[in-house]
């Protein structure tokens, strides 16, 4: 029960900081200035009740007190999943619901009336902290995101703190919180991160594949009609010479034909973790009849959704680092500060990138529309190819728009990977569901540089460059990063 | 350090047991009944004072007081790799060299005149402990294997007795026996034991992915030139509809053509965490220029070899329950207990099959012919396809030669696997390399039989039914076999 978290406290707000239950740019109401976190059981008797071992719940709940007068302040309040809908919301636990990508999507799914619970361990904030590094935005703790949504939207997301890893952990929130879905996001998502160093390397592949084998069995044993739908990597596919397709290839050899898995080429530590969770999942399919979406998502950019534009408390994370930074985010802060934008190596990696709103839409059309039972079902999330160097050309020319003297040097590649390379990918399966892509324009670019410009102080200009070579990872533990 | 064995012991030699030194059939000469294990680092000055760190060492040397004239008892020795020849004999080191293949590896490596080391954490051993089973043939300790090899032939192969998956003990081993080869079968290799209860299926995959990823940082770190001889299995692929090619296949699509990792569907957590380690053994030829030779086993019978029949204490280990058990094997067993045959499903399930002489003499072309630095090679090592009717028609044949009353049952398959489909599986590249097949004839399988018939009283008939099943694996510990 090490994770549980059993202390009551209160907060203070200070008074510097906007209140939640109040949008942006909107009036301000009278707030109370105190809030209360509590995870006995007594407040919270229903879930805990639920769960099959209530006695030994490790739930930890986190929540406003009752503010009243927000929901009307929720936009979107009413939408298709709607708790007053007469049908019942589906229960959507979203796993690592506190990183960049999980925590959007929660929000947005809450928004849309499912109802939803954020299980994460909280690492990825471990992980700044150990190797020095911190968001561009201020973000919120877990707690007071979560008392910011319930005040502005009336809508509670429940929060179980805890690692999957741990089978018992996991088992409680099963038990406790019956998702019908779970979109699983838990996982350590960087490739430099786990090219780092050895021990590195291994808690990523421990992690990411032990952590899905719970998800899966805690399926089987608890909820089996639970559909998942588990956060893949467009990376797993490498960059082979012919079109890649969503998940499977017809290959005639022979004589014969067969549809297959596609062949993978991972080239990361973590990327492998990926294509060893798919394999896994895969054969749970077969073996007992698990629906499971493998989303093979792109790069993701862009910062602001609907809901995380609703408070600064909801604020996302975006990272501009060497080690979590992702190329499009990762330029627009460098043009911000005036950095040249680090293009590694010739520039010619080609990869599938989305707009972090296409995220949201994505994982809410896989869950509208479930695998079947057994089937092992692969979209690949992405909306457009762009190249590094293309990428590097974009901001340069929205840089310069608003003023910016926006320069590019190339930096030795720290990846192994190929620089110049054919790259056709298949991605019509979420379109063909619905999709309506965000695509990358002029405005969206402009709007990212600006947000940059916003928080452009808060840049530790140390972090932009690489500092994790693929080549010279090595046993010895690094406690910084190796720059 | 928990690896460590810094004991000294005598052990004695029951009256009873024929004395090592002595091959079987030959005259006995006068032996010491009493031999001394030392671990203090005095009489292995050369190999501790060769280690980085020898000061940590926790090298465990296992041989025998000096006992002279067994050289000459060695049929081969003076083989082409013998330490007499001018060139300096290759150093390998055989990971699970206490199992089934690896023992009857490191006994024919040594012969052939190869320094060899065997690093075991002998946890095999305890998983028999565990789970209530038995090798069909008494096995003596480790310790005393090496002291009779040691005895007959005047060849030492050094012993570290640790876990891999404990880096530090792994640094310890590699930088005190600097291998060039390391070939690596010490993974948890059982379907079935995987598929008992999720802490085994998580204990598989952690330890087979982990230890593996150990093994490659060794390489790197250590001994970049080393040779990775790897245990794959045929299971990796699967029976897909088309023809199986070895590791690789050129796939033409939409007007272009590249060749790509044959497409993997592995049908057991053990499976696909073979799969895993072809994928990171893959990325880590690519990345670091690790040479390496994956070879996809199929399944291996008989028990003999050259060298595991020179001496009783030098009896390999021969499986017939339904959790480690094979196909043939374990029909031959049945047989002769006058056990029907346990014909899983319809018996349609075609899969290659080898002679353990062949397993060895595979090792020993692949590390001979080494891959190149960067090469991720794989061969299929199997030299013939039986479906299990196949078998259990060949094995009730020749069970019936010698007055054997066998009957065949089909009980229900405990796997999820197609019980009957198309098995084309390529095996050239061993072949082109000089390899000799033993094929299943009729003298072996009367062979096979007659050893199972001398060992019969030792059967534990409630071992052979299969006890764990694909479907019914669940979250609660299995303490003992499910049946």
């Amino acid at each position: 029960m090490a994770h549980l978290m059993s202390t009551s406290c209160s907060i203070k707000i200070s008074s510097s900081y906007r209140p939640c239950g109040q949008p942006l740019n909107q009036d301000r109401t009278v707030l109370p200035n105190s809030f209360t976190i509590k995870t006995s059981k007594s407040p919270f008797k229903r879930l805990v009740s639920k769960g099959q071992r209530a006695g030994r719940s490790c739930l930890v709940l986190a929540t406003a007190a009752p503010v009243s007068k927000e929901v009307s302040a929720n936009p979107r309040s009413g939408s298709d999943q709607s708790p007053n809908d007469s049908s019942k919301p589906q229960r959507v636990m979203v796993i690592g619901g506190d990183g960049y990508c999980g925590w959007a999507t929660a929000l947005h799914l809450s928004n849309k009336g499912y109802k939803v619970a954020i299980v994460d361990s909280l690492v990825r904030r471990l992980f700044d902290h150990q190797l020095g590094l911190d968001s561009l935005t201020p973000i919120s703790s877990i707690h007071n995101r979560l008392r910011c949504w319930k005040a502005i939207t009336g809508k509670t997301i429940e929060l179980y703190i805890g690692d999957i890893c741990d089978f018992e952990f996991l088992s409680e929130t099963f038990n406790s919180f019956e998702p019908d879905v779970v979109v699983h996001f838990g996982e350590q998502r960087s490739a430099p991160y786990s090219m780092i160093d050895r021990s590195r390397a291994v808690f990523t592949q421990k992690n990411n594949v032990i952590g899905t084998l719970n998800v899966l069995f805690a399926i089987k044993e608890f909820r089996e009609e639970c559909h998942l739908v588990k956060l893949g990597t467009m990376g797993e596919y490498g960059t082979p010479n012919i079109d890649i397709e969503e998940g499977y290839i017809t290959i005639s050899h022979n004589g014969r034909t067969d549809t297959l898995p596609y062949p993978k080429q991972a080239s990361s530590f973590y990327h492998l973790s990926k294509v060893h969770d798919s394999n896994n999942i895969a054969f749970t399919c077969k073996a007992w009849g698990i629906r499971a979406t493998d989303l093979n998502q792109g790069v993701v950019y862009g910062v602001k959704t609907d809901e995380t534009s609703m408070h600064e408390q909801l604020c996302n994370r975006l990272d501009y680092d060497g080690v979590f930074g992702t190329a499009l985010n990762r330029f627009c802060v460098q043009a911000a500060v005036g950095h040249p934008l680090t293009v590694y190596g010739k520039g010619g990696q080609t990869r599938g990138y989305l707009d972090i709103r296409d995220t949201v839409q994505c994982v809410e059309l896989a869950i509208a529309n479930p695998a079947k039972p057994g089937e092992f079902r692969v979209f690949n999330q992405f909306t457009e190819q762009f190249s590094v160097n293309e990428l590097a050309a974009l901001v340069t020319k929205a840089g310069q728009k608003l003023g910016l003297d926006v320069q590019t040097i190339s930096v030795p590649n720290p990846r192994v990977e190929a620089e110049e390379h054919y790259y056709n990918a298949k991605h019509t399966k979420l379109i063909e569901l619905g999709l309506k892509p965000h695509l990358l324009s002029d405005s969206l670019l402009d709007s990212l540089l600006n947000f940059a410009i916003e928080f452009k102080d808060r840049v530790d200009t140390k972090q932009i460059m690489p500092s994790v070579s693929w080549k010279k990872i090595g046993v010895k533990p690094q406690t910084v990063p190796a720059n």
